[in-house]
């Protein structure tokens, strides 16, 4: 295999689906997550996704993109994307009875597996264009066996790398003690989570007034995440699961701004300080980011907060000024990796390439203090790495 | 008086005050907000601040730091702070009714003008060791004439150099048109409005662990900010008022690091992007954030953000990577300015110094990319600057 090929590989690791199985249970709901047909004016069928209850009825055009892979290569095609770790979209399982839950997570695991494992090599490099993150059935009352049995066969699923989950778990958060059976299986399997949210926050916050699906989008997913993960790190998981590999979607949201003063407010708390080995930011920087974060300055931020794990550890006697900004800067963006978020960002206008993508790509380009190694590394090189896709 | 002794004043923009008046008024009330006495277990009195309608019933410790103004310029001289803009800690006049929270501002700004202009002045430089926010009586169906009538009286109390408020506005928010001639006439009179958070989101965000005051401190109070300048962004304020001086509480919360990610939400939902005339970028760069983010890696890229302005204005050719990151850095801390939060945060055992002070303080002066120069205007400068402090 020609690994300097591999560093050179365009990987994005935040790309959804809706695979052929699941947007069949989508069509057969009368209440959200659902997708119904539309009648336009001109007479043709008009494909409406609805995921939250409160969305306005018309909710938002969903195609083939979301469950054809030929659009998920072409979209690939035309941005240069070599491989792509593709994830379910939200809300995955979280609506689902157990019992439902456990059989269709089985099921959608098998699919995905398929839908990647026919599919094209990169030229040269000879490994899959496709690559996965399973689904766990995380739902309320699931029995810690249905989800043990589920990490064991997306473990088992060569290509399936990881999983993707959201911020309920089985209805408590990420902070629930009833979890730690399945962080230790997941980390004991070496799998990825990918974390992604999908509940935003209480939609009171965003007034009276219409400002579109913005407020939701931009501030309410990444709080959401935000939210998560600092629970899941107050709580103590990452002192007792330290090789757990967290990816966080859309670069861990307000998380890594926040983190010196999550430290701070740490400090002050009795309650949590004595439940921590480290400081906050020891945490925030063993985490993964994804590079969906639309600006270089934005990428470049979320570079150093990762290069801080080491100054934090308790017993570090590292100090603020210790490295250059370049040095931090490429340290920390080891754990970070381009994503798309594709088939969401749809152009407004139908244009050669994705405003989004393009937009992110720049950034990566233009991130003062990343030598061409770094981005290299942020384009692909990094998940080549975290996802052994040059094993298969 | 000797300029450039106002170089290298300290001054604190983000130090707070229950003045005498506003504390009788907390005690005299039997729901939150309120001040009550509890006794101690060894028969001594224990004063209780109560500021949120769920927090527990024990509330937190209050004391003479919140009123007495002598506990103010110990702290101030303990920490080398020269200057002090005080503001009124949340939740201000929002609990009350229009009369009486008209009445309570216009007295409140009368004391908090006495408490200034009575204050030893800074040795040397001759100027008042005291500044001061007013309040306005923003609270739902205070008429117009009232808001106007607290913002002219403001603008004629000299040691007042502008006024805190919170997110609310009149009951609905920053974005209510309503707003609009308060807008105006606070623009016309030059006043530096200090926004700050009080309400947090809905706790249900938190889970069922108990994290203390964790996670609504850390991560509520910069969602609450974020949220709500946000709101007044996309809907066009600074577009309409484009001279208005917000200087937003603990660097702004999350809004520097989602600000490219706005803008891409924008850009994809054509009801707010036909509104504004910039990029969401360039109304972030017109902001002042204190430097209350406890790590310099924090106010490093705050300072970039605020430098984005004009690469985002409407008609710029300017690009991402026109200019070095210490440049952008430098250009970008002209409108950051030292705060402590004072009284909240106090050190869990008495210490010479608090440790939030401190850090802050250490922050400062380990930013990369930040001259002395620069340094010495986040430390004092610029809000001698934008505050006017030489004028009296």
């Amino acid at each position: 295999m020609a690994s300097s090929k591999l560093t050179k590989l365009l990987v994005d690791v935040h790309s959804h689906v809706y695979l052929p199985r699941y947007t069949a249970l989508l069509r057969s709901r009368s209440n959200a997550p659902l997708i119904k047909t539309l009648t336009n004016p001109d007479g043709k069928p008009d494909d409406r996704l609805l995921i939250l209850a409160d969305e306005p009825s018309t909710g938002r055009p969903v195609g083939p993109q979301y469950w054809d892979r030929d659009e998920k290569l072409k979209f690939m095609d035309k941005h240069g994307i070599d491989v792509t770790v593709v994830s379910t979209a939200n809300p995955w399982l979280d609506f689902l009875p157990p019992p439902e839950a456990h059989k269709l997570a089985l099921e959608l695991n098998e699919d995905l597996e398929q839908y990647c494992s026919t599919s094209p090599k990169v030229v040269d490099a000879q490994i899959p264009r496709l690559f996965g993150f399973g689904l766990l059935p995380l739902v309320p009352n699931v029995s810690v066996d249905a989800l043990l049995q589920s990490i064991k066969q997306i473990a088992q699923l060569p290509h399936l790398r990881g999983l993707i989950m959201g911020t309920m778990g089985v209805g408590k958060g990420l902070d629930d003690e009833a979890l730690d059976p399945v962080w230790a299986a997941i980390e004991e399997a070496g799998l990825v989570i990918f974390v992604h949210p999908h509940y935003g926050v209480d939609a009171k916050a965003w007034g009276e007034r219409d400002n579109g699906h913005v407020l939701p989008l931009a501030l309410g997913f990444p709080f959401e995440t935000t939210t998560a993960i600092t629970r899941l790190i107050i709580s103590g998981v990452l002192d007792r699961f330290p090789n757990l590999k967290l990816l966080l979607a859309h670069s861990g949201g307000a998380l890594p701004i926040l983190s010196s003063r999550l430290s701070s407010c740490i400090v002050h708390d009795p309650v949590v300080a004595s439940r921590l080995k480290h400081d906050a930011r020891y945490y925030v920087g063993k985490l993964y980011l994804d590079a969906v974060s639309y600006g270089p300055e934005e990428m470049g931020y979320a570079s150093e907060s990762l290069a801080r794990a080491s100054r934090y550890q308790t017993g570090s006697q590292e100090t603020a000024s210790h490295s250059s900004l370049a040095v931090k800067r490429s340290l920390g963006s080891k754990r970070m990796m381009f994503g798309t978020d594709h088939p969401f960002f749809p152009p407004l206008s139908s244009t050669e390439k994705w405003k989004s993508v393009v937009e992110n790509l720049q950034a990566i380009e233009d991130v003062q203090g990343w030598s061409e190694e770094d981005k290299d590394g942020v384009r692909g090189g990094n998940a080549v790495e975290l996802f052994n896709l040059n094993i298969s």
